[in-house]
């Protein structure tokens, strides 16, 4: 049985390194009047669909490719959701 | 009374919209192996911490923000969680 995953992927900055885009943004707010705005930090937003036979190898295989290609885990921390669309019997 | 809210904001291209970054993930995901990614969407996630008196207001702030900088309203759509973080009657 194959099912599909959803999977909601959030890579930030490890909090120890300088975020210049973020800097950059939030001077931005400033300039327009936010001046509340105390820090602002910019990471990358994934969704992606794949298939899985369950979801324990589906967290797996989405850790691999997190490490090997979606995050760089020298400065870059990753986290996801993961939600089933759809399970089938037969072939996709 | 001030208080700190965090705000999480998701920020992806409208689904009519090309994500060029997120073919070119998909088919580097592919090379390394795994064929099983069906499709790849590539947005931003940006994490802001500000003051604002209340919830309400902090709410449309953030709306006002997103509209203005933080996403492309033409071919971006946003969400956002909103969290309090610290309530201070004093002076920040």
């Amino acid at each position: 049985m194959k099912r599909k995953y959803q999977a909601k992927i959030f890579v930030t900055l490890r909090p120890s390194v300088l975020d210049p885009a973020g800097v950059a943004v939030q001077s931005g707010l400033h300039q327009l009047g936010y001046d509340d705005v105390e820090q602002v930090r910019i990471g990358k937003y994934i969704e992606l669909t794949f298939i899985s036979p369950d979801e324990s190898s589906a967290r797996q295989k989405l850790d691999s490719m997190c490490d090997q290609m979606l995050a760089n885990p020298v400065i870059e921390n990753y986290r996801f959701d993961l939600i089933e669309v759809e399970s089938q019997t037969g072939v996709f």
